[in-house]
């Protein structure tokens, strides 16, 4: 099997599944898997899907600049800058970008505070994580309505530890070295955005300062 | 294959899919499919059937008045003179009516006010709002026993833009030029009312005045 | 097909379905459906099965008395003489009894008034209530380690309008004249609470009296 | 089938059904069956796998120390000493490690009691007790990295009647005699994790002292 089928099976077993958990919904969401590095080619959704039918038109090649490397009428994602800005500053092999309720809470809460730390958690130890005192931080950006600068403010808070990024009322974008770690990623940290948020329903965050940041807005 | 067999198709692959959500709760809710324009066919669901079966009696032709469009012993839904009238007042294609536990909750939460407006969110694009202070309405009208009058509140409340409305606690209908729009709007809302309750819960609304309107009852 | 194959098939149809809800957690649960009046007889639940499965042993038919009518190393539900105590009062044809986290929620809440009542909800025509000012009325009983003693309680409170009660932390038990009509009470009912329950952690119970009963304790 | 063969699938069915259910976000988890008493042996899962697939490496047999019984390029999970711990001082036959949300917000809310007691509630049936003034308590650990300690913690806390342990913000470890009530005990628990995570966001447990410990933190 050609490297290019592998890959598109792999990303289109991942959309399968996060799609089972109504992680796109009304067509939101997209997804990407590296195919070479160098020329830089990657897999991305094609634009305005419905993530929940699996198709011979889900993805579709495209190169460093974003410009589709065959003839296709498919448009990438509108999104597809912001994969390509991870690509070229981290060492992803795979990017993953949903919405969930509660990550757009998240996202939302902990806006002016720029991102949000979890320690004490055993389930950060899906980030390779196995430090009694390790912490795993997710910064959180502005949204805009211009996708060149949201990728621009997407690279800009990026450092050599992050591995998901938090864009405001936009959902989260998560990376691995593969489909299987991106998955990892973004299936870790949805627990633990879930788990804060009934922590904060519980009114449980500022009463416990070692346990994690309290929601300062 | 005949137009009315992929309007057919189109529908009861939408209802397997709510239905799959538990979006039909108790026998409620109804969809229909426009399949011609003149002279005007809809499909519309069969009063009284569970949803989650597939079978070739879910749904029946009707004409402009409702009326079924071959011999039959199948009623149409009691609430179908609501999508005849919505389909008299915009361009829907395809119109769906879904109870879920948000939905009504909202409903009921900002019944008094006779709308909720979101702003800020990315999941508008989803109504092909791009624009950066772009927002989205859904109107609100009361219940009522009678259907006739239920159907003239709903069509009293529409305006070019409008997509939904929600029934005080009598979940949200929801249009879109085919299945595939009319759904995509449907999953669109239902994220962004979770999302508002959950902010609600956490007692955010009233402090980010910014963000969207705060319940006022 | 025999009447009793009819009836072994409908009952483990719906055990599939409730079971695909997890509403039958750590083998609790029961159900059962009339296989015939006069002589009585009906299939139950055989004690103690994970009913996520789907076997030839799943159910076995018992007398008016409760006694199975062929020889089976099976026991019946231990609560079989709740379901034949219903039977004897009601015209039910089938009987559902399962635990979801939010029916036991309302039964805790709701124990010390006796009933919970829903007024103004479209999901009561679940009931073949569609007058405007309808209103439905679930009692509420204590929970007794002695079954006979609690079969006699559910018992006492079913009305001519019964369709449903709820045992404090022990679940519904909720019956109609067939499968088909137990499933759509049941889905009404589960829908209602999880509804009230969102009302009254957003704090909007006691603020808005034209619209459900208050929680009282 | 050999004993062994029947061991593999018991498990692998399990993991199936609790995979379906995102009981192991981000490869978490872990989940091993008793093959043999003496030499005792045990199944156990290996570690770092996605365990939604079902593949022929997903599980490996290890002796009371550990150590793989064959020749293998896997290892055993992590946590496999905490597994033997258990084997040792109980008559456990499957022990069973997930995180959900709502055990882990339990394991944090309790964890300064250093145990969670539930009484009153039926579905404490599923651990055999069936007095009206029965209980069940599960004792709360502190996490370590150490996981050698971890495990002599979890030793520590069990007594006769423990048939769980939770770790605080590192999930729920439960066992049984075999795979079917391992299972069972697991889905009771959730359930009531749930139910008295619900009791206490609307406020209830400390107005409603006979039902179950307050939270005290």
């Amino acid at each position: 099997m050609s490297n290019l089928l592998k890959r598109w099976n792999e990303l289109a077993e991942i959309k399968d599944e996060l799609a089972a958990r109504d992680w796109f919904p009304g067509t939101s969401g997209n997804l990407s898997i590296k195919v070479s590095d160098s020329p830089f080619s990657c897999l991305v959704t094609a634009s305005g899907k419905d993530k929940r039918k699996r198709t011979d038109e889900d993805f579709l090649l495209v190169g460093a600049d974003g410009t589709p490397l065959e003839e296709t009428p498919l448009k990438p994602s509108a999104e597809t800058g912001i994969h390509l800005e991870i690509y070229r500053l981290t060492d992803a092999g795979c990017i993953l970008h949903v919405h969930t309720v509660d990550n757009n809470v998240i996202s939302a809460l902990y806006a002016e505070q720029g991102e949000i730390t979890f320690r004490g958690q055993e389930l950060i130890k899906a980030f390779g994580i196995w430090e009694e005192d390790g912490e795993l931080t997710v910064p959180i950006v502005e949204n805009h309505a211009d996708l060149k600068r949201l990728a621009k403010e997407v690279g800009r808070v990026i450092t050599p530890q992050t591995k998901a990024v938090l864009i405001r009322n936009h959902g989260i974008t998560v990376w691995g070295e593969n489909g299987f770690a991106a998955k990892k990623h973004l299936e870790a940290l949805e627990f633990l955005f879930s788990y804060q948020l009934k922590m904060a329903i519980l009114g449980r965050l500022s009463s416990d300062p070692e346990f994690m940041k309290t929601i300062h807005a």
